[in-house]
């Protein structure tokens, strides 16, 4: 076919004219096999579980889902956006941009389009790269608003005519009675667009779209029409991560008519006299704000398809990755693999039930837990190093999209069970991190080769613990050992100096010292552990002395964790219930009080001894917490809420156990069951916050299935209430572990006695050394609590 | 050495952590050999004659040379810049930008700082990457002003303390007492700073500073201080060139104690509650806007020394840069290597004079020509190309900065004869380029992976066909004709598709439509030339077609070159003498009329036959042009006006040789003397204009040499008359070509009779192969002209 524009003067590369290094891509198109085999796993009685996902589950209120199509750990997020807001308004932050952390509200009626990457459930975002949206009729190239979406190219659409599978999306953009559906590969997202007939087809192509718009995050955009089928570029921001650059290669099945960019910064020096009309079908584009649209001729049934391969590299790895995974043009191929590998995934826990909602329920979280982090490298193993040099994995997948603070306590422990190749290449990536650090510190809150340094703690050391203690350790551990060390002695890092020197963070030196001098604390726990496994005793005793800091931020006198001045006495004016400025982050002194995952009993102890303990911790359930005290504090929020015990963020994700470290083991069952049950529910609306990469999803898939990791690095697990009756985790060993749940019930939520392999448990805990070796784990459940079990 | 500002807290990768990929620069410290051998060259006899070369000439009013120190051809040039102009001021373009094209202005008396790239000579500009100024005492981020150094880091300086030499730059800070002295390897500036004693040493690293700085042209800066004598990094900017990034490694030969930064533009995102203050000894730092500063503890007597590499690639490949071409603090050693590497550059034409001006003109000359283009490559052959990816050179060495509309002329075609090598390898790089280009496009002015589209034409395609005739194409010839010919049918490309359908540019659809149609016929022709040498029928067919056109845009009622519309007719209200709106760019009629160099002959007869043309041509020479008439052209000034003829800008340049293509060859000759006489001399005002990357040096080093190539693509050079006593060029193929002018006087211009290899001259021409041979042509001198010389 010849372009009409190449006539006029246009000239897009055609066939003939080979591209240097980009050789040319032919745009084969197969025949569309419609193939509907799900070939789902090897595993023995692999079953359709993906069908039971629910990708709109979060995607209401503040659960920060996103609903569109993506593979497990996928490069590419290809999901529709439902609106654009800025970061701040008339410089003031704008709170609204919060609810778009993932792109898409609920309950927004309009679709702005279509954008390739996005974090599943983040308390903070960035992304939004490279957004499709078709179009017909007058051409507009601004998104337009939600109150008039007729001002811009965005379109009105219903829940009706939409829906979201494992790696599958489709809605009809009514505004335009377009078709939009869309699948997606590691790396490439796929596209297809059904016009209706006669119509002027558009696809609007907008590189200024972007979440969490920080100050118009763009930096910089490059693209290039290389031909009449190929477009490629990148585009580099300053948000979140401060200096994010991503690569693409897009191709379109049927080629370009013609297409043109607005410019909305500067204009470029254009030679003399204005030698080109640089708007319009000139294949050179540069600037910080840009949007672009290409029009096409469109037969009648004809449908649009679209590849957009992205790199961390360059638009050459993008080129190469669209070769590599999407060799051709059949969505539906494309479609049922995603699907296919989508069921490899879930097939690794086998729940024998016929309760829709728990099938739901559970294998939403298991689609929410496999999302991220996600793979970061090219298919031929480069990717963007910290220090902005290309780096060549060495035998490991490179992953990125580290949400530490929130994932080391049960994601990554979820990953030392159900996905220890992939864990083991994530600490291989942490310690690439720490390698091209120029700190020589290991990742805090890293994505796309940059540390945005959110939150607090060091916790990747906790997930380098973890799996060397677990056994899960197939990199230098001894590297391993030094980047944790290293980076737990940076004593510029966030009041870590001053934690050396004093043993707790002061907090007129460092705010939220307390919440720092705690997780510094269990961190380095986490560390000593890892020492004593690799037989450093001097680490080992470095570590283990700085992990009792905890003790140093203990008011006795309150009974509460209070922050503590550099001259040694408490702060004054302290209010346990307040979340701001009383020396805690994202939480209060009546949650952070709980903090020390790696020695309950003697936190207990300190405490005032286990029966005084058990009635504080049914305080924290049962205690009236008026609003004031929540409602300002991002990441928390009424729905999470139970009593004063947070769910809906993390530091307390372990409490409801520890009443296994006292004479009443069984309050953690009733309060387990209650969490799972009234927090995690199906529909948009159904979590109760942040679902945080997984890690909302991880607490419930563990304590579903009836245990959980308090401590990560230590092989316990501590035993809760659980909500399956029958489930089967297939390990990667080969090994498979059952969970059985007798006589249960939603009444019967109680403990009667546990049988570990036939033999009853005297203690609510199982070890992970145990659980690897496969077995069967069953708990006999009653309606009234078995008060003697696990305390003689 | 500890450094203090570790104890205190910073962070700085000392010895024992490695750097992951960019392993750990070693800084050795050579005992500083103070080497004084000028090893210069293979060649019999070889010279210093780079102890003539000034660097200040061209440095004052419109020569746009920098004094800095460079090696030739060298991806480096370190050099002062006198002040920091804006491209606009209120938003209106700043006429005194202009003079800043080089950085330096010789009658200005401050010094802002030592910046590591500068064009030579060009008429538009960029670069001025990464510049560096030590000071003492209170520090001081802003550059300040030439009327008030005080406010800023600037420094007041004179040219009695002042040292410009081939590779080698000194100067006095009277402000600070400091000693500057810099030097360069091709892709390393190493810095040499006496400080006086007891003072605090800082040292300024100013990543906002530019040379044409337009509407701030920074888009994005990284700078990683990797330990305590490395830092790395690179800048990216929006300038002449859209997409321009340079990247950097600097070592310090002493390890810094403290350092900081101030950004200007918005501040980062930094975790919760400030986890940092990023602004002091913190080693991560990026934005748009940055200042940094480096504080050092000298010893008494101790000097400061920096090594700066920079690479077009990567800060990898910057650091291995480093290490390949300086590994050792020998900063006398580096000096020594650069002026022996001009010495053999140099060398390549022996004159035998005592007269130093003479000296001084011509190995400036030969300076100024060796320049540009620039390497830009890493040392393994790896750069960035068009589309921004990486690439790696095949058996050539890539250059860039190809200001081609000036330098196709006279430039290149002295290439063929001084620099044969490097001028195939600048086609390959001009290749690359076009393999490259998403417009299948050779370059038109392109520097550092950018098209900047600056003036008019498809010069490369000069460039190459010259290469090609002359036998100095060891590449592709036939991918190189291709090259030419897409180039040539870019129809899109600046009233190109006019001209190929309409046989000239119409002025009222795109302007300068004379200029252009002469240049496109001029390119034509030499695109048919080596079409033909090729044996490309059809192409040699097409082109030489083409070439006739410069008959179209003919006006014989007024007897000059005339814009011509849509509709055939001849532009009214035509002024011959105006340089706007008239349809020529930087010239008028009477001089671009002129511009028919592939057809001379033709030419003459059109415009009314040999006598009436010499006639024509003397009124050009004698005629009073008012001042309205070129005193807003950029580019041409008074300085270089010779009657209507201007010198100071290309496209008369073959002007004065044309005399020999009617009955007064001798009228040649004068003028060629009179030009070479008046228009370069000694001193920093000595050019008349810009240098234009060597284009105006070439010029007088053809015509010293007694000989010039009217249209490039041709074998033909036309006589003149030199200036030169006894010049032996020595060739690169072994043979060497020895020019005499016997009796030859200030007074004694005229040529008497010319020899070559003993055999009289009938006619005023030499051929390329001839000369390439070797031999010896002898002109014999007199003070009246010889008019019956070649005219029978």
């Amino acid at each position: 076919m010849i372009l009409n524009s190449f006539k006029k003067g246009v000239r897009l590369l055609s066939a003939g004219i080979l591209l240097s290094s980009l050789s040319l891509y032919t745009s084969c198109k197969d025949a569309e096999a419609e193939e509907n085999s799900v070939s789902t796993s090897k595993i023995k009685g692999a079953k359709d579980f993906a069908q039971y996902i629910d990708p709109m589950i979060g995607t209401a209120k503040m659960g920060h889902t996103y609903p569109g199509a993506t593979v497990p750990f996928g490069s590419v997020q290809l999901s529709p956006d439902t609106d654009t807001i800025p970061y701040a308004v008339d410089g003031h932050y704008n709170p609204d941009v919060y609810k778009y952390c993932a792109g898409y509200q609920y309950d927004d009626k309009t679709i702005v389009g279509f954008s390739h990457t996005h974090f599943s459930g983040t308390g903070h975002s960035d992304l939004g790269d490279f957004l499709i949206m078709p179009t017909t009729g007058n051409l507009k190239l601004n998104p337009g608003t939600a109150t008039n979406p007729e001002s811009g190219y965005r379109s009105r659409f219903s829940h009706n005519k939409e829906n979201a599978e494992a790696g599958y999306y489709s809605v009809m953009l009514d505004d335009y009675n377009i078709k939009a559906e869309m699948t997606a590969t590691t790396r490439v997202g796929m596209h297809q667009y059904s016009f209706p007939e006669n119509v002027e087809a558009h696809l609007i192509f907008d590189l200024m779209h972007g979440i969490y718009n920080y100050d118009d995050k763009n930096v910089w955009t490059f693209v290039r029409v290389e031909n009449d089928t190929l477009v490629t570029g990148y585009r580099q921001t300053n948000g979140w991560a401060r200096t994010r650059r991503v690569y693409f290669s897009m191709s379109f099945s049927e080629p370009i008519k013609e297409y043109g960019r607005n410019r909305y910064d500067k204009q470029p020096y254009n030679g003399f006299w204005g030698k080109f009309d640089q708007s319009k079908n000139f294949p050179e584009i540069a600037g910080e704000k840009i949007r672009m649209y290409f029009d096409f001729d469109l037969e009648p049934q004809e449908k649009l398809k679209v590849k957009m391969a992205i790199s961390p590299v360059s638009s050459e790895g993008a080129l190469n990755n669209m070769k590599e995974e999407v060799p051709h043009w059949n969505f539906a191929k494309i479609k049922n693999e995603a699907k296919a590998k989508w069921n490899r995934e879930l097939n690794k826990v086998q729940l024998a039930s016929e309760h829709k909602d728990e099938l739901t329920n559970f294998y939403t979280a298991m689609y929410h837990a496999f999302l991220g982090p996600t793979e970061y490298m090219d298919t031929d193993g480069k990717y963007k190093g910290l220090d902005m040099n290309v780096h060549q994995t060495d035998g490991f997948t490179n992953y990125t999209s580290f949400s530490l603070w929130d994932t080391y306590r049960t994601l990554h422990p979820l990953f030392n069970i159900l996905q220890p190749e992939r864990n083991a290449d994530m600490a291989e990536s942490m310690m690439a991190h720490y390698d091209q650090s120029v700190h020589s510190m290991l990742p805090v809150w890293s994505h796309y080769a940059n540390e945005n340094w959110c939150m607090i703690g060091y916790h990747s050391a906790s997930v380098l613990a973890d799996a060397i203690i677990k056994g899960n350790a197939d990199f230098d551990q001894e590297h391993a050992l030094e980047a944790m060390v290293n980076t737990a002695r940076t004593r510029y890092y966030d009041g870590l100096g001053y934690y050396m020197d004093m043993g707790y963070v002061p907090e007129d030196k460092n705010g939220a010292s307390v919440s720092k001098t705690l997780e510094y604390a269990y961190d380095d726990w986490a560390i000593a552990q890892a020492a004593k496994k690799l037989g450093k005793g001097d680490i080992y005793q470095e570590f283990i002395k700085r992990s009792e800091n905890y003790k140093n931020v203990y008011d006795a006198k309150t009974g509460f964790m209070r922050p503590k001045l550099s001259d040694g006495t408490f702060k004054k004016d302290f209010d346990e219930l307040n979340t701001h400025g009383q020396g805690f982050i994202e939480g209060n002194s009546w949650n952070y009080s709980l903090y020390v995952p790696h020695a309950p009993a003697e936190m207990i102890e300190m405490m005032g001894g286990k029966d005084q303990f058990s009635q504080h911790l049914d305080s924290l359930f049962t205690m009236e917490l008026p609003d004031k005290y929540f409602e300002n504090t991002e990441d928390i929020s009424r729905e999470g809420i139970i009593g004063n015990y947070v769910h809906g963020n993390e530091p307390s994700h372990h409490v409801p156990y520890l009443y296994n470290w006292t004479n009443t083991p069984w309050k953690s069952q009733d309060k387990i069951r209650m969490i799972l049950k009234t927090k995690y529910q199906t529909g948009s609306d159904g979590l109760s916050g942040n679902d945080d990469f997984g890690q909302m999803s991880a607490w419930y898939i563990f304590s579903s299935l009836g245990f959980y990791p308090v401590a990560p690095g230590s092989l316990d697990y501590a035993l809760g209430s659980p909500a399956v009756k029958d489930a089967t985790i297939n390990l990667e060993n080969g090994n498979s572990f059952r969970v059985l749940a007798k006589n249960q019930s939603d009444k019967n939520v109680y403990v009667e006695k546990v049988e570990l392999n036939g033999k009853e448990l005297s203690k609510p805990f199982i070890s992970h050394d145990t659980l690897i070796k496969g077995g069967e784990l069953i708990f006999h459940m009653t309606n009234k609590p078995n008060k003697e079990l696990f305390i003689k």
